[in-house]
């Protein structure tokens, strides 16, 4: 058991004080500076609610990846942290895996959380959802993406890890293989994961703890295609090379892009938060409502 | 009857073809830039929501008063009627007067809707709240202010106008003097108007058909105070100097400033619209969620 716990693994992975948040996808890049009403009842965009997930998370430098001119509004966007955040301009949509690129110079040799802009993440748990994965990207030592076990239908929208749990341990997995947007054919002969129920697989949630082998993954990709660049082929090959692990967090996330998404983050933030009996009581308010 | 309906009245008053809205406002310049699920079910802006507004109400042209910086940004908001809207910029905060007085040059010698930019108007009538609107004061040929029955717990927020219901009209009222934010006791002695329930009285909807007079006002308004021109004021005087009448529209607005705002107005156009079932079903799923 002393053995188990490797503590020069733990010192030996420096701090995670680096995040890139992604926002320069073309039907995203308005998305962060959406506003919503927080859990603690403050008005907020997604932007600023982001940036205070990982500044809990021991966060201390951020840096966002925008379309060239989005920069100012992104800045007031940014909140009481603005101070913390950075920009880098993706000028060309060349996908995700190249918008990470982007700020390779950011993150340099250092490990470093990664999120979309156009997430919101929630959790019940005392310890946010960053902030669980961030732990355990330090205790293991290794890149960490959080995953969501999630129905086969839904696999044409994430991407997806095969692998197996770590022995003794729950909800953490070895990641053997990354694939984006699986067929369930693809799925069902590379991702099966054992425990899962039956028609399950460990999709990605949208963060990730990632190691700088990623950038120069990244870079390769990008050297010898011209477009579409991804970060779940990256990681797939990261698996191949270095530990890499998977978590399923204790939490949802929600995709404010998605039609109504706004609404449904806003919804789950105010029955989760301090508002609760307020919203509730307008909701019941407006169904009751004989309106003309 | 036939002298009643004043056919004169009706050629003299040319078509109304210009919309003013305000986007200034220190607190509301990023809310027409909120995106929202409109009741035919397509994504837009707050921005483009109003300019659909308008536009059916027979609008050609539309001047938005904005902050210096912001016109990029709102070009893009106003969707696919963007060629027909204009800016004018608000360089200082001088009150919403001094923010309709900006479109002097846009309005010219003609009448003019007024809207805020920070609301969205609801209805279930055939007609929306701005062809409400317009169609009286085209038929009236005089100014017209939409009205709604507010209790006076309300009035600290809202302009409101004393007067008396139009002979043989019902919800269309004279107006004979108007207040911005009256105290109860203020309210009580110059704005009861007959016929109103016990404690409510007729505030403004944020929505108005003004005439050239109106702008001339509000510039001997600006002549002689430095700061807080109010429309009201304005409004005040033109009571004493032309018919000017106030009615009440059959609809609903939603101010979207307002903490819980973009979330009332979102599920306020989604119980009106197409896609009620799917909302009311997540709303149903997201109520039963047992977290985690």
């Amino acid at each position: 058991m002393w053995e188990a716990r490797a503590p020069s693994k733990q010192t030996s992975f420096v701090e995670i004080k680096k995040a890139i948040i992604t926002a320069a996808g073309k039907n995203q890049r308005t998305l962060p500076l959406q506003t919503l009403v927080d859990r603690d009842s403050a008005s907020k965009t997604a932007l600023a609610i982001i940036v205070e997930e990982v500044m809990k998370a021991g966060v201390e430098e951020i840096c966002v990846v925008v379309r060239p001119g989005d920069q100012a509004a992104y800045r007031v966007a940014a909140g009481p942290h603005a101070n913390r955040v950075q920009f880098v301009e993706q000028a060309e949509s060349l996908g995700y895996g190249h918008a990470v690129h982007c700020a390779k110079e950011f993150s340099g040799d250092q490990p470093f959380l990664l999120l979309v802009g156009d997430h919101l993440y929630l959790t019940r748990e005392a310890k946010n959802c960053a902030q669980q994965l961030v732990e355990v990207a330090k205790a293991e030592a290794c890149a960490v993406s959080a995953v969501q076990a999630t129905h086969e239908s839904k696999l044409p929208y994430y991407g997806a890890v095969g692998g197996h749990l770590v022995p003794g341990r729950q909800r953490l997995y070895q990641v053997e293989s990354v694939l984006e947007k699986p067929t369930p054919t693809e799925a069902e002969q590379k991702l099966i994961v054992p425990g899962l129920r039956a028609g399950r697989y460990l999709c990605f949630f949208g963060m990730h703890v990632l190691t700088p082998p990623v950038m120069q993954l990244l870079g390769e990709a990008i050297a010898s295609t011209k477009t579409g660049v991804q970060l779940s082929a990256a990681l797939n090959r990261l698996a191949a090379k270095e530990r890499y692990l998977a978590l399923e967090l204790r939490g949802r996330r929600y995709d404010i892009g998605v039609k109504y998404g706004l609404l449904t983050a806003q919804l789950a933030l105010a029955f989760d938060g301090k508002d609760r009996d307020e919203v509730m009581s307008g909701l019941v308010e407006m169904l009751a409502l004989k309106g003309e």
